[in-house]
């Protein structure tokens, strides 16, 4: 190739590192780089609910492009992608219109509503810094409004998740603590207000070991979370819920319900006509797309098996980064006429789920169980690493979680 | 008298003024004091548009009444006064019912319509804390809501105020203050958001001088506010405003309208039957009603007539806060059977409007202009005189507004 043109689309932790990875290994006479992303920085998708729930300012959540990123050696677009044309190597964006010769799909996920109804418009998501913030602002709206109706509106006052799994769970623990300080705010008398999470399985986090699972409810129980199990969500309406449980019907008023039981990958990849199982491409082990040797996918659009187990591995920060390695490691080998390309191989050092509070859930180790400060630490240095590989020790003391006594 | 029961009703400037004197000259032995509250906290009304832009927090705003009065020599009645009978000396309180023998009258201001259809439930009015607190959460609410819409909605960044007098001024004063740092929290184009006045005299601030109030557009146009005069408000709908100038219709797209263009005194004065004049009792020169030699009105919900001008004086904190000395001092004199009351002569020391950003106008001693820095440190003199008048140095050391080169 005569100095081939990269396009790698999104930056999340996929895209943004597989970018910072190719502008180090590539020399500016080898290839031409571009960037494209919707906005001007980069945020950390595992921090949104804390910014959904006030805990965390978003400006801690994200980072300048620029600050990771050389302008000069990478091109930088900010646009949104309307869509793919893998046959034509085209890619179409909002504004613009791009060709490749190497493109990198790493465009992440966006919220599974099942097609339950009213979900899509009445409930709010944690899929993005915009989402989360609104998130946040949309519950101070509403205990400031509280005091200043005549008819007390409880609706106002309690909040539904609907899900149970990582998301949810963490997204809760945040909530338990930020209630007191709202409440405080707004002179609501804390007993007033309800967290109510809806869980479809059985017990919360599904898939999660049961003992780690019974302490985690334990601790969110305590802070005044309730949780619904066994339940299914039936509507979404603007002023409430309608779930199922046992056969029966029953309604929860709330003008506040946040969806975090799903996430799916971007709808452009298969609205692009790429080849999908569950809306994903399922990578070959290299990376790259089975009907496409110029495309690779890396991040929650990508599928990848695990094939001790038969499942797909989940769709996580850890493996997207991890895979964003292998993926500039294989156009690097590309660019440079090397036929054999690497495989990826996932290597999960531990899963934590932070519960908020300074208490946490965890395995780390293949099958070492942790909880409480012990996991909290452990989250704070997954959180940390993440910083280090993407922008260096600069980055992560700028942005990183260092103190291990509160969140 | 046998020990009499004296009722305060509101802990606005005038009634909690009144209290604090009261609970300092009479002995224990000589009455009983009761005052009256909705809320558990006192808060200036001047300082409200401040908070309403969010510039101020409300917590700056109020004062815990517990903080100045002594309550082991006044009992504190945290309720919502429903209705008077003034000829059964009976106060209907939402939850007991109180008897008097002296009351005080301080219930303060409420909004006034003027029957403009869609006002009342659709604009948003600085009348309270919760009110005030309600407007900066409503606008937060609506930056936050923009870049989650896929259909850009320039209606939530238009903000439009209706009535350029007193309060629309300063708070379009503070609010031009915020714009910038509410862009920056929310990632929005500064110059995308209009702050829209509509005045329906043929100037601002009508009543100030001429050179003063040339000089307060100047400094807010210079900030990006606009100002429509010579228009009439004719209907305020849920996403906007439609206003009559020159004879012909004109629309501004907004979910935010702020109304600032007219208070009137608590209607439950005029609800439980006193004679009124504009919604007001026409005080006598002791501060008492006319037809009720036990029931004194201060505050916003008396008229007091200068005779100078042949106008009624207009309802500031200045004059509440003075004739609540008065009334004090005549409720005293009463007690101890004197029958020689004092009358009441407003001392207008000044008066001077904020317009943000260090900026303010204003006339003092009479007639003298003063501007710019000179009235912005005015400003908080009277601000800070306040606070000395209520709690002593103590609270004006813990409230009071000391930084003199930042608002």
């Amino acid at each position: 190739m005569n100095k081939p043109n990269i396009v790698v689309l999104g930056a999340g932790y996929g895209g943004l590192i597989t970018t910072v990875n190719l502008q180090k290994s590539l020399g500016a006479n080898q290839a031409n780089i571009t960037l494209v992303n919707k906005h001007d920085y980069h945020y950390q998708s595992t921090w949104l609910h804390e910014s959904a729930a006030g805990t965390l300012h978003h400006d801690r959540v994200r980072i300048p492009i620029k600050d990771v990123i050389n302008t000069s050696k990478v091109n930088l677009v900010i646009d949104t992608v309307v869509s793919i044309d893998p046959k034509e190597k085209k890619v179409v964006l909002e504004n613009d219109e791009l060709t490749y010769d190497i493109l990198v799909v790493s465009l992440g996920f966006e919220s599974a509503t099942f097609g339950i109804p009213g979900l899509e418009e009445n409930a709010y998501m944690i899929e993005s810094l915009n989402s989360s913030r609104l998130i946040r602002e949309h519950i101070e709206y509403n205990f400031a409004m509280y005091h200043n109706e005549k008819e007390k509106n409880q609706a106002r006052l309690n909040i539904v998740v609907g899900g149970a799994g990582f998301t949810g769970m963490e997204f809760v623990g945040e909530l338990a603590n930020r209630i007191p300080e709202l409440c405080k705010e707004y002179d609501i008398d804390k007993s007033l207000v309800k967290i109510i999470t809806v869980e479809g399985a059985p017990t919360v986090m599904p898939g999660f070991d049961p003992q780690l699972v019974e302490y985690a409810m334990n601790s969110l129980e305590a802070r005044g979370v309730e949780f619904i199990t066994s339940a299914m969500l039936k509507e979404c309406k603007p002023d409430g819920i309608v779930y199922e449980k046992d056969g029966e019907e029953h309604s929860i008023s709330t003008l506040t319900t946040v969806w975090a039981a799903g996430v799916k990958a971007n709808s452009i990849v298969e609205e692009s006509g790429f080849e999908t199982n569950r809306g994903k491409v399922e990578v070959r082990p290299d990376l790259r797309s089975p009907e496409y040797d110029d495309v690779f996918v890396v991040g929650d659009c990508a599928l990848i098996m695990n094939e001790e187990t038969g499942r797909p591995y989940p769709p996580t920060a850890q493996i997207a980064s991890q895979a964003a390695d292998v993926a500039a490691q294989n156009i690097k080998d590309l660019v440079e006429g090397n036929k054999t390309l690497t495989a990826f191989e996932p290597n999960i050092l531990g899963t934590v789920a932070s519960l908020g509070n300074n208490d946490a859930i965890g395995t780390i180790f293949g099958d070492k169980k942790i909880f409480g400060w012990n996991a909290t630490v452990m989250k704070k240095i997954i959180d940390n690493k993440h910083l280090l590989k993407l922008g260096g020790i600069g980055l992560l003391l700028k942005k990183g979680k260092f103190n291990i006594f509160n969140s």
